[in-house]
């Protein structure tokens, strides 16, 4: 998280906003709290410049229980999933509680090292919407061109998320779990297009409809205050720092110094994605053996470089750059990676 | 909350257990992290007295999530509800997607001003479980001696959780969001029995299983790591101030304040609940006119007592005395109470 926005929920963190509480008790049906939710959802339309044919709305549970909501309210017959790792595939095992799940293509044999083209897509008849990840955390992919097609689009942005413009009309509903790059775990935002909206299934307990959170403005039930707030806060910070298109720009720099390292090294480093389909987001590499990156991993801790190891399902090194990852944080771990293959 | 526990969450907010980095940033598969979790569990267990073979488990949601859950997990014939306003009531109708539900007994029709007595209560052959709310925060009541039955007994704590010493025994599963005496809004407290967890229905999203949070230890997916943390200052700060037993002490100390405030009136101040089931946690009372009412919850906030004002599904006053209001805030309303009769 940005060192700013820290300091400044620090800050306030006993009295917010001059009510003389804290951020995590006041009441969710206080002026001084709608005013700050109003904001929060005026904040992302501003910067993702979101049409009033969306409804914003935040929820919890995680990405994990998106997996599970997006289906229980969309898939009637089939839902097509891209599938581009572990987390459509979580998706797509979620949705298959409500219907038909199948795949529009997949990078799976490949042990998705890319993204899939367009020409290799398969779209069924009846097919109720199709679904795709944007970032893939673990395996380090990112979609740098979003695909269309003639049935509704959802995405799972919750790991790039706020980190460059997206094109909010090429989709239908996007969800993003706000972890990675705008707060603290326990908030989902959703962006749904009214149209989509209509189309969906009732017969659903009121918690599992996305209608309820709409309706009530995400207030039928007390919402994740502390993380909306938080939000809120980041959004400014973001806005203060020239919006996306600023943010887009630090982010593609910040992930060219950390790949020239692994491209500069004659292949002592090899990146697990292919170069069209690399994440801006996670950086995901290979040391010649594990033994090497068991000592890379270590001695890159001595240098107060944490969180380098792959995920477990995985292994191998990366390097997760998100926003508040500064170009200096990056320029000092291809700095070390450089001075580690000299070494070895 | 109390104030002790937000000056020390906001002086470690830059630095969280000398990780050098934030709670809101820290991964939920650190050592800092899992350290502090493990601790929440025990501390909670500690308080509680909760034997081994119950599992204390995270999620989100709110209770408006367990409405769901507890019937998707287990409801396979019929649930047996005591009704005791609001929350039971929409309990009762999120579970009904899942199976038959009915009335074990109820105070509806008398305004649920009353904790229905076990003489009245019927459980039907072939019930999965009977469900309750220990405290109802909307009508001012609360169950003072908790009922037993032949099958499993469900109840939702969610705001009077940690107010007093509870017999876990008694129950197979509690749950409670936390954000009334424990802690920001966005999580649940679990707490289950083995026994029981064997009988759920495994034909569910992972999301929606209890079992997948008690086998996963509650980090299947990303938990509310803030909030988790948040209950863990809170249960330190309990255990240094006497545990729930001194809690019980004081809440029912300063209940005692502000209902003599309401029965010393001559019935100008008139008490919703009737007085064997009122509530150490929300008094409610009228005023002999919502214009005197008006005018008492402005004249209040002018001496700085806010949030007097009754939940709008009920109208009237209401005072939210929870683990963090003293005994001084209490004396204050009730002195309030006494000057505001006096003058009209």
């Amino acid at each position: 998280m940005p060192l700013d926005v820290l300091k400044q929920v620090q800050d306030e963190f006993l009295d917010f906003n001059g009510t003389g509480m804290s951020i995590v008790e006041i009441s969710h049906r206080s002026t001084a709290y709608q005013d700050m939710h109003d904001d929060t959802i005026y904040m992302l339309r501003k910067l993702l410049q979101i049409p009033e044919q969306y409804d914003i709305i935040f929820m919890q549970g995680g990405g994990s229980l998106q997996f599970v909501m997006h289906a229980a309210n969309f898939l009637h017959h089939s839902g097509g999933y891209i599938n581009t790792g572990v987390w459509s595939d979580k998706a797509m095992k979620a949705a298959s509680f409500y219907g038909k799940v199948y795949e529009v293509a997949s990078s799976k044999e490949d042990h998705f090292t890319y993204i899939p083209k367009p020409e290799s897509f398969h779209v069924e008849e009846g097919t109720d919407y199709v679904y795709m990840t944007s970032n893939n955390t673990i395996h380090g992919t990112e979609w740098h061109h979003f695909p269309s097609f003639d049935v509704p689009l959802f995405c799972d942005m919750s790991s790039d998320f706020l980190s460059r413009p997206v094109d909010v009309t090429n989709f239908d509903f996007i969800y993003a779990g706000i972890q990675k790059n705008v707060g603290p775990a326990g908030a989902v935002i959703g962006i749904i297009k009214d149209s989509l909206l209509q189309k969906a299934r009732t017969k659903l307990p009121l918690m599992l409809q996305y209608k309820t959170y709409v309706e009530h403005d995400s207030t039928y039930n007390t919402p994740p205050v502390f993380n909306i707030y938080f939000v809120n806060k980041v959004c400014h910070w973001l806005d203060d720092h020239g919006g996306l298109a600023a943010m887009e720009d630090t982010n593609k720099k910040k992930a060219a110094i950390v790949y020239g390292a692994i491209d500069e090294s004659n292949g002592f480093y090899s990146g697990h994605a292919q170069r069209d389909s690399r994440s801006r987001m996670n950086v995901t590499f290979n040391l010649p053996t594990e033994e090497l990156e068991k000592q890379f991993i270590t001695e890159a801790a001595g240098q107060h470089i944490i969180g380098i190891k792959g995920h477990r399902s995985l292994g191998g090194c990366r390097a997760s750059i998100y926003n508040a990852v500064t170009s200096e944080g990056c320029q000092k771990l291809a700095d070390f990676m450089k001075a580690f293959h000299q070494k070895h």
